[in-house]
């Protein structure tokens, strides 16, 4: 079953206090990942990252926390598997060259530092409310824009089943 | 399934160009974690990394592979969650870190820098034919021996298992 | 005479493949730096970071590089003091945190992985026809703009003198 | 003067709780690298490391300490030019990479995770009552053995002179 998952991992990235709002829309894309069968890829902390692997988990989904610190028990209860990394926040950069999609929801610097990460890499970051970004006045439409959390999960899968 | 195994994640760390005999033991400790319900945790590619996960795949077994480089394709083809950190050899440092115990068969420096990281950490060493050590002439037996792959895995999982 | 520089380090970033235009003002921001007594933080490597050590070292001034690969060897000519992370891309978090100011020059994601992360630690940003950013359609103004490289070396300093 | 060092990076190593006999040794090692001219490179923090960074000081030395944390005010007084790199343990990697040859004074884990990182990546390492090693029950000699030190950075400064 994990075997047939291998090629479907998508991070999710957002902030460690986010809104309440923030949080049942990470909860929601967590438990669509899931239903489709993707396994979840997060910083492993709170906030977004908790609620989105507390839905994946409520759908039987495989959830990996990415940790920045040199202890697993730091991970939120919903990991299934933790990694620790001891390398703070340049852990950022892990999550999303784990990944072959990203979805943002919200998020503050750091998740900013990932979606950079992630465009830098070339791997595609679908967003939620979360950054816009323009360069030298000129709008950057790298950012892919979803409505709700299951067009963001459709448009992760899709961009990643070619 | 996975939750229940989630507190017994041991990395099994070697040389990316063992002998034909540290294969062998590399196989058969990753088939006897898998028969024990451990996750194996390793750096994802070649030698010993490859073999312990062949060996873990064999007995239905979960295999984790935490790549040095950006790109989840570099992991053995029994790598079922690759994690691409991107940071070189300081991935190491990640192999061990999200272990509870670590087996060292045989290996050369790279080896030797994840036995430093995890006995750093406090994470007990398992070794199977692999480096000593010695500080100021004076012997470091911390290290525990093992004599096979059996009495290796099962001196892992009984020194977590407290 | 370094030991009186301790407190100003300044680090500089920008695209590797930068423009015409680009180039002149990362070379000017290098000179006016020097002439000031700063210390030069870069990733090492070409384009705006090799401009800007041009021009410091043209004024004397020290340079520093901090580049992602193993080997010292890669850093350009201008760099005197060359820093062999081996973290790859995770190198850009270093760069930043190792400055107490950041002046962006034009720049690619790479480029914006550093302002994320220099906004995220607290450190400030000076920005030169760089990334401008919103969040869920509100414009963040936490970078700072300047209108040529005096001006962008001014507020640098400016902001570490307090 | 800086350009003129430019080819000659020692790095010193070793614990950061050290016996007085090794604190004398690592200040003695600073001291006569900067007779030498050497630029030296450590990890930033106390122990051998400061006493490392003081002698070198004594005698006019650049000193480069390469953090662990986020912020350069954790550096020993004696560090001239601080670098955070934010990456935990990670950083040791960093400090050996940087330099063409190491001298490792004593030390734990830490100091032999450095030794490791150093060996795996061909730099040479001179052993001040430091670790040694054997693998399989054979000895590495590896690590080059020196009396004192002066004859410690003897012995590195003609390993790089080639």
């Amino acid at each position: 079953m994990i075997t047939k998952n291998k090629k479907r991992f998508i991070a999710v990235i957002g902030a460690s206090e986010p809104s309440a709002k923030e949080t049942r829309v990470a909860e929601e894309v967590g438990r669509e990942l899931a239903r489709h069968g993707a396994t979840l890829i997060c910083g492993g902390l709170g906030g977004v990252m908790e609620a989105a692997c507390k839905g994946a988990s409520s759908e039987g989904g495989v959830t990996i926390g990415i940790l920045p610190g040199d202890n697993c028990q730091a991970a939120n209860p919903y990991v299934q598997i933790p990694i620790a990394t001891g390398i703070g926040y340049a852990r950022n950069m892990a999550v999303v060259k784990s990944a072959q999609a990203v979805i943002a929801i919200g998020g503050s610097y750091g998740t900013l530092s990932e979606i950079a990460h992630a465009l830098q890499a070339g791997i595609p970051v679908i967003g939620l409310n979360t950054w816009s970004l323009s360069r030298d006045n000129q709008p950057d439409n790298s950012i892919i824009l979803a409505q709700d959390p299951t067009d963001a999960v459709n448009k992760a899968l899709n961009l990643i089943s070619h």
